[in-house]
């Protein structure tokens, strides 16, 4: 089983997360690439930890929008689309090929994240980046997105991932943040629920019912130190449980 | 002999120069990376166009200064200066490899061109760029420059440029703008020089005076009309010279 | 009668449309801020010219987003939407001061024009912001629109504008560019038209329905040197109709 | 005396500095103005508790560089540098209008204050702006600095800060950060600095050298929680000395 996290996510002189921290507990690294957030001597720095401690380098692509963050769903013109996605890729790749190594998957990240996984137009442009750049370079989404089912379509690679701190509806879907049960915070339940995912491949609703998750990699956050310590409880809960953590992309 | 020329410096709805027209003319394109020019769709497009026509695709990298157009020297950290002309290279190669090329060569711009052609500092850091890349890229500079001799030191090809609209002075340095004869007009008078940097591989300053240009490529302009002509004429006199117009990177 | 046209649309090296020629004949001018276009030194000058010539000038708000030119609907939060508007006029208030002017009305750009029209949420920001900067500030947008209507119920004035060179629809909007008829491109019926909305307050649809159109400004284009000459045309036009062509906020 | 800090220097998602337990402690807030740092809603936020408590608000304008956080000299076109200021003092003076307050000074931020207190174009640039947009709006900078004499002579009031916490040398000027004894971390010191600035108008070099400081500021810094501490240590030893510590703009 694969733990993935965001990180780099700072810009210039300021910082989000802890990175270093996170590059020690998680197996894959979703690296912000610039345009939503983070800035090339993060990015430098970043890759070259993680390729010496094998943690595989994912392209954390986002819309541009350093002042929302990539959290405001934007109406790009879809050609646009693919073509920022692709920059931030090959930016990317510049610094894993310095640190010895590659970009070994892609992950939208906040709108285009959420968009993709509903609107074809929008996946379909992250698709074709990808088709583009390198077709074997697998796609980390959500199982059942809209995105999922286009980078199948369109020969891709596709890994799915699960959030073991995140409410899930019936349908496979998240919880909307607006709504309780949306975020779980009791560490030793999400310990359980990443566990469960991992082994089981299934998630419960808040009412009881039993949903398939056909997960490879479990996402944990790390923007406050109390994220960075749950991360390491997940991890260690996946050791226990007898899984080998280790890059989906290995 | 090479002719290359500025392209891509464009910005979403704003275009600069006649991208269309230069890329039928010249060998080499300079393409902007999108720190003081150049955004990803206008990347896309040309790389595809040049690969097309066997045009080599050479990373202009800048400062992170759009509303300057990169003109402004910035006192860069030095290891961020890095970082952001490696990031550039690789964005920009992604394009190419998309188009079924390669980055063939590295040209700073603007402020980071003039102040890496004096000082060592910011010379050493796209030196310390391009050797971290990818040692056999080119570095495209003034000869005689710092960035010139740091670049030869550290292993790198240097090519040397030449610019036949420009005055030079006896030191073999370009005359600064704020002085009459810094630029020549003349299109007559442009094209012979062109032709004799080329073929004899000197310039003469406004004394006579005969300067050595040990250069494998012209630098033509092309944001106005005009420019383009000239382009077009010095390229037709340096083949009625006897001489082959091919990428010196070929 | 007023006449508007959307002036200071580059970005530092960009240029965009002939802003001396419009200076010459519109009345108003709706002067870009800096987030989608525009620059400090640009606003400095037209408001300077502006102020000289007797030109209303409007703070032409937009999206924060030089990359897409402000003509992609972005989904802000409401409150930062509104602060965004906010800064904007403020920005654009300080180089009236330093003219001897201020700002005159508010009127905003492209894809937040579009949303605001249709939006509640956005339209609200924009009010929200102009009731908080000064309740006196007219904002200019298309009668009948969302925007006209919350900000006339906000107790704001509302100025209706006309393009004399659009389609209408039955129902008062504006054809989609995507169909034909969308664009006029005949001067002479483009400056009837203006003549028409402006005496008669009424244009026609290609159905030959007569649909009112209560305006107080016509909204001309000069992104192009036809475009220049069509707007003096109209300008012409209505003056030879018997129409005082002056700022609606006088 | 007056107690002043930076305040706002996030950027969206981002933040630094713990603005709300500053505005309980300073007397005048410079507040970054979007182009190093700041954006609108934490510019409207501040701006309306700043006045709610009696705190001046002070446009902290820095060069166009969120990448640098306006800490790396840019060379600007100086008629460039004046308009980005002016824009800055504008978009702050919306938000303090908002708030039923003004702008009441103008303080360079990072490497424009560093090189307006030696540069003259660049010093120049800033006092031209302010005599453009208002001839009573005081500027608040090193005594004894260039920018300090060239305000003084374009008839503007300027305001001389202290840096408690810094070294000082015998000529007046700080030491630079690369040398020992630049920046002082005992807080018992800090505040007899202070309050010695303060009372006495002087300030002891490492040598024990009595250097005249003619201050109305002093500067604290609140980018950790321990200088917010520190902070209002040395608030209360000014008070604690007889001093009343209130805006000098007042």
């Amino acid at each position: 089983m694969d733990l993935n996290a965001d990180l780099g996510e700072g810009f210039g002189r300021w910082s989000l997360g802890d990175d270093d921290a996170l590059l020690g507990i998680v197996t894959s690294a979703n690296v912000a690439c610039g345009f939503h957030a983070g800035d090339p001597s993060t990015m430098h720095r970043i890759c070259g930890v993680a390729v010496e401690r094998s943690v595989a380098v994912g392209a954390q692509v986002g819309y541009r929008d350093l002042a929302g963050f990539g959290r405001r769903r934007i109406d790009y013109d879809l050609d646009e689309l693919r073509d920022d996605v692709l920059y931030q890729i090959g930016a990317l790749e510049g610094f894993c090929r310095v640190a010895g190594g590659r970009v070994r998957y892609v992950k939208p990240h906040g709108a285009l994240y959420n968009t993709a996984a509903v609107d074809e137009g929008q996946a379909n442009a992250v698709v074709a980046a990808v088709v583009a750049y390198d077709r074997e370079l697998p796609v980390l989404c959500q199982p059942g997105s809209v995105l999922a089912r286009l980078a199948t379509s369109a020969g891709l690679t596709v890994i799915g991932e699960g959030f073991a701190d995140r409410g899930y509806r019936a349908d496979g879907t998240l919880m909307p943040r607006s709504l309780p049960d949306a975020v779980l915070h009791e560490p030793d339940e999400v310990v359980a629920r990443a566990v469960r995912m991992a082994v089981e491949q299934v998630v419960e609703t808040p009412d009881g019912e039993r949903v398939p998750t056909p997960v490879a990699s479990i996402c944990v956050h790390g923007d406050t130190s109390g994220a960075v310590n749950l991360a390491a409880k997940v991890r260690a809960g996946l050791t226990a449980a007898g899984l080998s953590v280790e890059p989906f992309s290995s």
